[in-house]
């Protein structure tokens, strides 16, 4: 990997460093910049172009050294770079393609880091064609924005890629090589399948703490619960707290693969509910869910810092 | 408070320190003798005995220093004490009750830190009678044992207690010292009051969480979906971790109060389920959970150490 991306480098401008656009300057386009811009030694690392439709968290990600460079607009930003990450909210991600598309350089790769695959790699492959690889850290915070961004953020967290058929090696090769650049782990896995997959372990536990907060928090005797609110309401309850529009977007375009977890959720909650008054089966799924959920801790306290 | 705390102490065998019995020492029993044995300038403070049923646990107690003295059983504990602690699983306290009744001293007063509070307090009312007051630390881990006992636990956590119509008011006085002086917080409510509240923030979360990992994690294709569990996953399902027989015997005593909680989140993930292609409103509910649940955090941040 370090062979060919050593070759694209030198491939570039008569060996000038690598540009890379980051557009839209969130939590996500803010801790890319950070994160590409920490000391290496021996490489002097990309210049980092960026742009937000919003002039203040470009100012700030100026500040903070996110970013070397603010670009007049998105094509701008594109028309510059070899590599191009688009972060901004789901649903304004079609239109960021299409403004791109004439700009982009020869042999520059475009990817994203929305939280739904399926409907991203369609729009990209309307406007980008074989450019672009679809992209999504799994991390993140339910505290948005530019002043919440950190180099650290991607530290052995996982970023899935989602190359289809058509994607060339080397748009692979070298969104890979971006993954590790920024301190993450890449996994590799189709547009469905990604959706799939996160339908469950993100989307599913963030309708189920929203659910949590709707029904406990509505209820007349809301006041008299709170006072026995403890870590455990605090802790289901916390995705709650995301940011509404990146919920909204996300399950607007992955509705299909939601609908049945929010199903099943709801029929093993009404078993739960008719097996109360039987011990023995309580204990058992008790059991096992404990079995389950620790081993899920002990293997991924092994492959990543994501312990507790 | 403090001059009635005075004049109990002196009441006591001419000046001697006050004595604490705890039995059980796990966590809770282990962090209520750690936490009453710290340091506190011009007080002694009390003498603490204390009793498990594994052996192991005693002595390991006494080597953290949670506990002074090890009594030879239950009634040994109480027969010694001005203050008695039942801190065993909610289906043991029954027995545990029945067994110190006769042992103990005139004056003394029984509390216990059982997750449900009505049955308990009725088979306190039939052995105990009005030396008894209901309590439950709100505070907790889903790791168990004397091990993970820790002088701190309680601090700024709030401590429920639940006086009766026949609780006598220096029980109830002695209870809220005693509550004190392990860096707690007192709330009062009544015994089916508070049954009805740990259903919707206590009980109710960990059923969410358990459920989250049953039917995900069972799913055929859950070896891709953990490939991308990340923060939330582990949050949300962090309490399915907790002690299975713990949570099997707060369902079986406090099923009533529980399963309508169930019914309703499952309504409401039916609901969200049919919303889902309603942009519109599920954006409106997911800035009302937010909103509240922000509120949530933000009045606890205040009252308590539980900020995030």
């Amino acid at each position: 990997m370090k062979d060919t991306t050593a070759a694209d480098r030198s491939a570039t401008d008569g060996g000038r460093a690598p540009v890379v656009a980051i557009i839209g300057l969130g939590l996500i386009g803010g801790s890319l910049g950070l994160a590409l811009k920490r000391p290496t030694p021996g490489d002097a690392g990309p210049m980092v172009v960026g742009w937000d439709q919003d002039r203040r968290a470009g100012d700030r990600a100026l500040q903070r050294d996110a970013i070397d460079a603010l670009a007049a607009d998105a094509a701008d930003a594109a028309a510059r770079a070899d590599a191009v990450v688009v972060a901004v909210p789901v649903l304004a991600v079609r239109e960021i393609f299409e403004q791109i598309a004439p700009a982009l350089r020869p042999g520059a790769f475009v990817t994203d880091v929305a939280s739904t695959k399926a409907e991203v790699c369609a729009w990209a492959a309307a406007s980008l064609g074989n450019a672009f690889i679809g992209g999504h850290p799994m991390a993140g915070s339910e505290r948005g924005g530019i002043d919440q961004a950190r180099s650290d953020l991607f530290d052995g967290a996982t970023y899935c890629l989602t190359p289809e058929l058509s994607t060339p090696a080397h748009v692979l090769q070298r969104a890979t090589r971006f993954v590790q650049d920024v301190g993450a782990r890449v996994v590799t896995m189709s547009p469905t399948a990604h959706d799939r997959a996160v339908a469950a372990v993100s989307h599913l536990p963030f309708l189920l703490s929203t659910s949590l907060v709707d029904v406990t928090m509505s209820d007349p005797e809301w006041e008299a619960f709170r006072m026995l609110a403890a870590t455990g309401f605090r802790d289901v309850s916390r995705l709650a707290s995301g940011d509404p529009r990146m919920h909204h977007d996300i399950c607007v375009t992955n509705a299909d693969a939601i609908r049945p977890w929010l199903l099943r959720a709801a029929r093993s909650l009404e078993a739960l509910a008719a097996m109360l008054d039987d011990g023995d089966a309580v204990l058992q799924l008790f059991e096992r869910a404990k079995h389950d959920r620790d081993a899920f801790l002990e293997e991924t306290g092994r492959l990543s810092n994501m312990g507790e």
